[in-house]
């Protein structure tokens, strides 16, 4: 045992979307994804193997099922979970609906392995973050993130994100309250939808032509394909029997307005939707407040948080300056 | 020649949507539909094959280009239009972008015909109304009509509403002004969707599954198949490069209401939209008004037109009494 330690990781967003599962037990994605870490948007995690038995969740005792899902977790590690404190916080602005689970992920398993000292394989680290969520392990890294389903798992690469590149995300909630449906069980749905077949064979070009756009750091060329991706994604749930619809009024008054500024003013920047009705606006750190100002007068937005580029995994141990994880290579 | 003639047609709504041509120089569409007509979306055409030279549309002068397909269609017919009048009105509401093209094309044929007094044979007929526009065909007949494509065009079915089913359309405006894209250049531009394939596969056992939930008198299932066909429908267009995004933030708000209703009150009602950004929403006749009235209250809506089921053309001369027209066996 090494001791308490305390894990920060980013939570992302895809650009590229992750959405289906091949198989299901152990979390293999049917599609890749390509990601950003949102630097707001952080969860703190402080494990401790020779504590109290302490589990807590933003600040209150988890739940029955928390609780064993971090337990089953120190399970597949292998770690004796018997005395362990495991507290974790998502420092998230208060609005709901956000997905916590790709940096809650990311720290379970790096506050695990480091308080337990684990040597445990790149592939392993992989293979053990995707099964907590499927975009956790795109959290595990800086820049970029690139998955791709290869065989029984996944391939991860970081791309860099070009020095000159000073992008912000505006994160627009459109609504308060927890979302409508579990994604576990929304992406089962998905596989009746007639267009899931279409959705997982086009997509692997929308991830060459993102990681291509990235190179050239074209923006207008990498927020068209966002955006192709991100209908064909929310495309496959509404077109499933019964139809999940993510979005709200409020999403489409988002989008409009951002396709309005794009057009009026040639500015570039492009829109997302995960899982729920909030809409994530990517754009040049200089037009972000700008379309901030123009977003946050739409009736019906609760909140809106601009967030530049994130980070990797933060270890700090105690008396410790923190330091950057890296995902062994 | 039989002298002047009028014609009244209605509008139809297509509960399993067309989208999609295999032909476009003869307008052979990819999928079938299965419609309704609509009782107060009305046009009614006037033609004098000894007049004076007039094309009107809605009390002014036709522009060259509404003139020119009008004159197409009567060299298609092979009739004289020296010295032809034409005129045509839409006796709708005043709100914009409802289709006009379905009664409007049904209209012309059968006018041009009784004027002329033209011996077509009944797919003659189909094929030159087809030409006209994809969903105008289905207002040459009463009740439910079902087009299928066969082999160079298609075929057209009557389908009888059952005499108890008193069904209800409320035609929700959700904007005003024309429409943004022609329809011809977004099916066109479709094809490029990843989608457009499992689209026009997909949609035969939609059409047959609609038919059933006709001979059962199932509304519910009726009203979910539909449902189903406008999420696919439009999930091609928001799918294809650039995407074409026919809805608002207020259809949104409709189809929201919709389904909440639907929910809490287990009313059976169901949404479907074409390419635009209205909704229209099926009802039994005994919950329309209830319906009606939740809907108006919504913000950006411009207008509720409640609609009866309508009718199959019919035909007025001189000084004689209106008569319904049939299409030949």
């Amino acid at each position: 045992m090494t001791g308490p330690v305390t894990v920060t990781t980013c939570s992302n967003i895809a650009l590229i979307k992750y959405w289906g599962k091949r198989d299901a037990e152990r979390n293999i994605p049917d599609v890749g994804s390509l990601s950003l870490p949102l630097g707001a948007l952080q969860t703190v995690t402080t494990v401790d193997p020779d504590g109290r038995g302490r589990f807590e969740l933003d600040g209150r005792e988890m739940s029955e099922r928390e609780r064993e899902r971090i337990l089953a977790l120190c399970r597949r590690l292998g770690v004796d979970a018997a005395h362990l404190d495991f507290c974790t916080e998502n420092r998230f602005p208060t609005a709901a609906g956000l997905a916590s689970s790709a940096s809650g992920g990311a720290a379970a398993v790096v506050a695990l392995i480091e308080a337990f000292g684990l040597q445990l394989s790149r592939d392993r680290i992989i293979a053990e973050t995707l099964r907590v969520s499927g975009s956790a392990p795109r959290s595990l890294i800086e820049g970029f993130a690139r998955i791709d389903p290869v065989g029984d798992g996944v391939s991860l690469r970081a791309l860099p994100v070009p020095a000159a590149w000073d992008l912000r995300v505006l994160v627009v909630c459109t609504a308060t309250g927890p979302k409508k449906h579990l994604s576990r069980d929304a992406m089962a749905q998905s596989r009746t939808s007639p267009y899931y077949d279409a959705w997982v064979a086009s997509h692997p070009s929308d991830l060459d032509a993102a990681e291509q756009a990235i190179h050239d750091m074209d923006l207008a060329s990498l927020l068209a394909t966002m955006e192709h991706s991100t209908l064909k994604m929310h495309a496959v749930p509404v077109t499933s029997r019964p139809a999940i619809i993510y979005w709200n009024a409020v999403t489409w008054a988002v989008i409009e307005r951002v396709r309005a500024i794009r057009e009026r003013e040639h500015i570039p920047a492009g829109f997302t939707m995960d899982a729920g009705p909030h809409v994530k606006v990517f754009c040049e750190a200089r037009h972000a407040e700008r379309i901030g100002d123009e977003l946050r007068q739409i009736p019906g937005v609760v909140d809106l948080i601009t967030t530049e580029i994130g980070h990797g995994p933060i270890v700090q141990r105690a008396g410790a300056a923190p330091e950057p994880w890296r995902l062994p290579a």
